[in-house]
């Protein structure tokens, strides 16, 4: 009784503040408390905590998005947008408000018994689709998959579109992203990467066969946390485990975890998952202690953060001037392997491109020919184009016509990845806007960041992560993407810089001619 | 309102039980996830976690303590215990109604405020008491012990007590116990323990400089982890991992982790504490599934849960018997250290007792009397005839009078346990009891397996773990303390299984006379 009369007479703003930031920090401690349980599941739980700790998950989860959808929040969040008050709120609190805000009124627009349906739905069809890609059927997956487009389609409906249904889906993870968009830059990928993917293969491979050797797992670890140390990963805010997948997670500003793979015959999955992952990694570890214990502490989008995952792995890991320094050091651990290949065959060993059946294997080029693909399929299935029974054969006739071969069968072709099962539409362009948006920062950074390659073989890589912490990680996500690409580059996002920087660096690698 | 109108017309036992054990599910999903956060703290959280992760933690934590006390589980238990429900529970639902209600009617005696600033208050306390040890002075963490024993007192007072006022904290760890019990139990211990570890003070100590000579940490792991095996302990269901202090917890039923410490010039704490917190995990691992997913799938009360530890730690892995099987493999694995050392010899100085002034170091039989010790300044504190400002002084006397030696500092004496700056009072005697329980079973186990010693010898240690699962493990807290030593042994706690077995056990490693 007292709190009514005190909010009805004495409420001022700094109290109802203090309020909301309690309840939002509330929200981060779930978000954080599911993220440690997710982690352990993923490296260390044993065998028999699995089927309980997923229920543990679930209520943990549903507690969440409780709180993301009560009452409780959508009263402050209304409260706090009256003028008045939000006058008196700094950057981060209207930052806070307005995506908490855009977060509640998609999830109120979608009657809780939908949702509710919808995620049984999906936990169910993951491990259908498990099933099916084991079995290598996608007829025992597809009614699932087409009652989960339908529901992406109900979803659309409900929180309604512009231009076309799949923009909503888009903006869920890259902000403002449209198919518009998409279709010029992809148009851009294949008018120049696919005549360079056929053209490379005709060429003779170079040799390779050294990174296929057998490696000891202790050695890697040693090797990938040597490396994360260089690029600059925390350890004191960090760790790095292994796990059946690769990823990354934030928990909290000083416990950024990452996780890697180490196969036996195999160093380069290991040594690039690690450095990928380390990419998010400091991504996460550089965020401004402002916005810390608030959603705001963490990339500001899917694709920016692959844009870091990838420019870590890819424009400095996969680059000569990175081995030039560090190349000597993996010949020491690994002296049976690497002992007698030269720099320049490693170089070009760990550059092969080559059109491939499976995303997750592909190369730096050739990658983002298996993402337009996807992005085709999944905006004419959501536009309705594309019916989910005949998606197998676009699948595979895609795959002919950008890379110029055939999956044998739906498990190296549609059923290779979970995102569907999960009913990620609109996540996968992401991977490859990652690229463009790294291709097109490192082209500010070259102008920017004087005797930038000399930094890189002298190992200096703290200029490169100084910079993209003053100019990107810091800011969490008080910048949307766009923000972000234009006040860095002084343009919004342009292809050109991807398909000029692939284009350069794979001729040199296969002396092509230009 | 659908609902409503359903719960006044249709509601029947089944439905209302259905809601009731979902609702305690839930409670149990919020342990666990404590649990999961605790254990990743423990043992492998990056530093900068810590400060972010321990309010998740406190979060978290409040959740579970407001589900424990709120109005609808309060609703439930009145509800469930009216004679005609009652009747249609069965014997688990009725006691998760009993162990609920007795905790909540406990909870809600205790006003929210006091209840918090308790809580604030206690939080704080182990820090001091922390710096307190660090800079050996008591009077740095007395005023907060004063108010956690004031707290701990006004407790009482609100909870009602019979007889001393310290049986209702006794009730907490231990139900039903009560001081005039206590009393007479650490009477038989100080009569006969107390001689016994002052005849052998007197004696030559057997050699055992080996077992401080220099361990490699993952040879120490390996034997811990061949150990655990061998008595039964299950890598399917279960960790073991290293962190500061030793510790178990059971998380779920497929999900029991332990913890152990590995010092490089001490096998015997890896080693012993490995099997000490095994014995926690073989009682967690081994409860009814029909028990899984309420807070009556753990061990029945800390006592109980002690003797299993402490059957396997001392009773087992500090016998010959268990030594004539595995000391080979020791030998083969650290061969430097015990290579010339003879099995006689290794048993003798794993059985070394000496008055010593820490209680987590102490041996087997001088264990007790540290316990005594704090079980008499604990009633005398609560029961208001020590002043904590007395404590230190009394604390040293005590020592003196039992173990014949004199603390040189408070860090090596008062302040060296952190149970007081949590409030703990009342959880010291579980210890001692344990051991009672241990030696107490022990013997009816040497009653009714017949060649017990034999199997142990033969490394047959599921004959002892399957007799445990049948009648402990299963249990779970279906059955209290009492009705189990009472259903096991034929008869109640009887202190002279002890002090029998410490007797005759002693006598013989000393070569003393009977």
């Amino acid at each position: 009784m007292n709190e009514k009369i005190e909010s009805n007479m004495t409420e001022s703003a700094p109290s109802l503040r203090e309020r909301f930031r309690q309840y939002v920090h509330k929200m981060k401690s779930y978000e954080e408390t599911v993220g440690v349980l997710y982690y352990d599941l993923r490296t260390q739980a044993p065998k028999e905590a699995v089927e309980g700790r997923a229920e543990v998950i679930g209520t943990l989860s549903t507690e969440l998005f409780k709180l993301s959808t009560s009452e409780e929040l959508g009263q402050y969040l209304s409260e706090l947008s009256e003028p008045e008050l939000w006058q008196q709120l700094d950057e981060v609190d209207r930052k806070l408000v307005e995506e908490l805000k855009k977060e509640y009124d998609r999830s109120k627009k979608i009657p809780a018994e939908m949702y509710q349906e919808y995620v049984t739905l999906t936990s169910k069809a993951e491990s259908v689709w498990e099933e099916a890609k084991e079995a290598s059927d996608f007829a025992r997956f597809q009614p699932y998959l087409e009652k989960i487009v339908a529901f992406n389609q109900r979803f659309v409906e409900l929180w309604g579109y512009e231009g076309h249904p799949y923009n909503t889906l888009l903006d869920t993870y890259e902000p403002g992203l449209t198919v518009d968009q998409l279709d010029e830059v992809f148009g851009v990928v294949r008018e120049r990467a696919v005549p360079l993917v056929a053209e490379i293969a005709r060429q003779h491979q170079p040799q390779r066969d050294f990174l296929y050797s057998g490696f000891d797992e202790e050695q890697q670890k040693a090797f990938s946390t040597y490396i994360l140390k260089e690029i600059g990963f925390s350890f004191r805010a960090g760790r790095l485990d292994a796990s059946a997948h690769p990823f990354a997670i934030g928990l909290n500003l000083g416990d950024v975890r990452i996780t890697t793979k180490y196969l036996p015959n195999d160093i380069t999955f290991s040594l690039f998952s690690s450095i990928h992952e380390g990419g998010h990694a400091l991504y996460e570890q550089n965020i401004s202690s402002k916005l810390a214990g608030t959603p705001l502490c963490t990339g500001t989008s899917m694709a920016i953060h692959e844009s870091q995952s990838r420019y870590w792995e890819n424009k400095v890991g996969r680059s000569l001037s990175f081995w030039k320094k560090h190349y000597g050091k993996l010949q020491e651990m690994f002296p049976d392997a690497f002992g007698s290949v030269s720099l320049e065959t490693f170089y070009k060993a760990i550059n092969v491109v080559e059109p491939s059946l499976i995303r997750i294997e592909a190369d730096e080029l050739t990658y983002n020919l298996h993402i337009m693909i996807r992005y085709e399929l999944e905006k004419a299935l959501i536009g309705g184009e594309l019916e989910v029974k005949d998606l197998p054969q676009a699948w595979n006739a895609k795959y002919e016509e950008y890379l110029g071969i055939t999956p044998p069968n739906d498990a190296k072709g549609v059923l290779q990845d979970v995102h569907w099962s999960g009913g990620s539409f609109g996540y996968f362009p992401s991977y490859s806007l990652g690229n463009m948006y790294a291709a097109q920062l490192m082209h500010t950074m070259k102008q920017q960041i004087p005797d930038y390659e000399a930094h890189i073989e002298a190992g200096e890589l703290h200029v490169l992560k100084d910079w993209l912490t003053a100019h990107i990680y810091q800011h969490g996500k008080l910048l949307t993407p766009g923000e972000l690409i234009e006040r860095i580059t002084g343009q919004s996002l342009d292809p050109a810089y991807l398909v000029d920087y692939l284009d350069e660096k794979y001729r040199q690698v296969y002396s092509l001619e230009s």
